[in-house]
């Protein structure tokens, strides 16, 4: 059995956004959604089981898992070892290419990279279908990051049938999202806690009801390489995450100035001919989503914006995989 | 018959929205609105029918009337000439002491000012119910222009039945609304397209079914003078217009960075004791409820924001006037 594994999982962009649990311990979403896999948002992480070591050692971006962080990975890690029915403790050493907590979704890379990695190390080869299970439960849009490409995860009503499915391969169409990036600060309110409060925004049934439709939507404008029908739907369900949290009781304002700012340049840009639609996250920054032939000039676009820090172009990734090199 | 005639009217900030028209020819609402008249944004205007004049002569701001500004007020003077059975042309003259189209509610002030001198100057003496009808037809939100202090607009279920009434006086609650000027420049979707707009949101019947109690809760808050109720019911409420708005097809996108700048800055200053909500109209501008006590305080911090470019501190205004100097 090996005892030592690295996996590498990509980020991904929600075009049709998970937000709202129907069971928030198991992480059961009450919609589907459908996201796209990041080539260039990637998380690293090695496990390796010691028998000789006496507790979970967790090393997250170079520095020491904090109490929140911990307990998250060590029940990741408890739901592994009960697979795998093994006792032994883990170190775990985790590095992403991108800032944590801001927008970009680094809990979902990581707990999918975490759940290849450490059922690898546990001596366990789940099929897909089970690894996007189990990283469901350790963040729930992680389980869209096991699968390559284009992928839906099928909301489901229990555990055993809450999973993501792979829609298209990365090649099915060129689009990339090129992620404006104007805050590296951690958000002020997690995800978890934004699902959580989703329940008490009296337009979340409306919201839910609604998704049917514009999920068909998405799939046809995918399947069709129509970037004008995805760009539509994609920017309601972002407005619509963002609508839900301000509506939640007490609001949740992921809103920014630098956000708008970016937000207004794009439908400028589009109005000017450019086709570039965004989307955002339960967090500050922007990922505008155009085809490959415009990335060059939606990518020096975005760097012109003086609130935009950082650019990050991205290409759709391909689904979790081992790595070669280990971290330790 | 006196032939000439001005009035003063307040602008109004609205505590509960109007958004989304029941009937839109008549400007009959889909629900109840709560609003507090301005004593330091005003319109005066004056009015004089002259019957040698052989069309009607518009001038605003000192500059000739626009097309569309033009239709709108001799529409509303052919209402006037109807119900007086005259059929004399006007000069008509108003000034408002705050710029126009930016968010304070403008046309609220200028048909409420228009309704009572054109009445008047037509020999007229409308009691205050049929003046608020009047002014409705003009624009919506003039009708709660019409009595003082805080006023409801009773949505009503035809022309004869939507009107607004006084709910406080003035003196009621020292209540101060903080004017956050952060654009000068007419909005470019105005509140008729807006309303027009509102019934494609699919979260508009949600909106209106969960209105009665969020006006109870205001006018409760406002008879216990209880500040934390009532600005949590209105900031929910200004959010909600904004989403009715991003929701609608196509999306309407008042916000803008400066706006989420200073709304930023109002949760950061209650969130340190200070007493101080946000509310939001159909433009970029942030009105900022506080008690008097805490005005100063409120309009020297919003001063200080980089991109606020004036501030107007308004105290609960008066009904609509008959004004002594007059334009011409």
């Amino acid at each position: 059995m090996p005892q030592k594994s690295t996996a590498v999982s990509c980020s991904n962009i929600a075009f049709i956004k998970y937000w709202g649990n129907r069971d928030a311990a198991r992480r059961i979403p009450l919609n589907n959604s459908i996201s796209m896999n990041l080539d260039h948002a990637t998380t690293t992480t090695t496990v390796a089981f010691e028998d000789a070591r006496d507790d979970d050692h967790i090393v997250i971006g170079g520095a020491l898992a904090n109490a929140a962080q911990r307990a998250r990975v060590v029940a990741h890690l408890d739901r592994v070892r009960a697979l795998a029915q093994i006792e032994s403790r883990a170190r775990v050493q985790s590095q992403n290419n991108f800032p944590m907590g801001a927008g970009i979704a680094s809990s979902a890379s990581a707990f999918a990279a975490l759940s290849l990695a450490a059922t690898r190390a546990a001596g366990l080869e789940l099929p897909e279908r089970e690894l996007s299970i189990l990283a469901r439960q350790g963040s729930g849009s992680a389980c869209r990051s096991i699968p390559g490409g284009f992928v839906e995860w099928l909301a489901g009503t229990e555990s055993a049938n809450s999973y993501a499915v792979s829609i298209a391969p990365p090649t099915f169409w060129e689009l990339r999202d090129v992620i404006a990036i104007v805050s590296t600060a951690e958000k002020k309110i997690g995800s978890t806690d934004g699902h959580r409060a989703a329940s008490s925004s009296h337009f979340l049934a409306e919201r839910v009801n609604a998704l049917s439709a514009r999920l068909a939507r998405v799939r046809r404008a995918l399947f069709a390489h129509d970037l004008a029908a995805l760009g539509a739907a994609i920017e309601e369900d972002a407005i619509e995450l963002h609508l839900i949290a301000m509506t939640s009781a007490p609001p949740i304002f992921y809103w920014s100035p630098e956000m708008v700012r970016v937000i207004e340049a794009a439908r400028a840009w589009r109005a000017d001919g450019l086709g570039v639609y965004f989307t955002l996250d339960a967090g500050p920054n922007v990922h505008l989503i155009c085809e490959s032939k415009d990335a060059d000039q939606v990518a020096a676009r975005a760097r012109e914006i003086s609130d935009v820090r950082q650019v990050i172009v991205n290409a759709p990734g391909g689904a979790a995989r081992l790595g070669e090199e280990h971290l330790f």
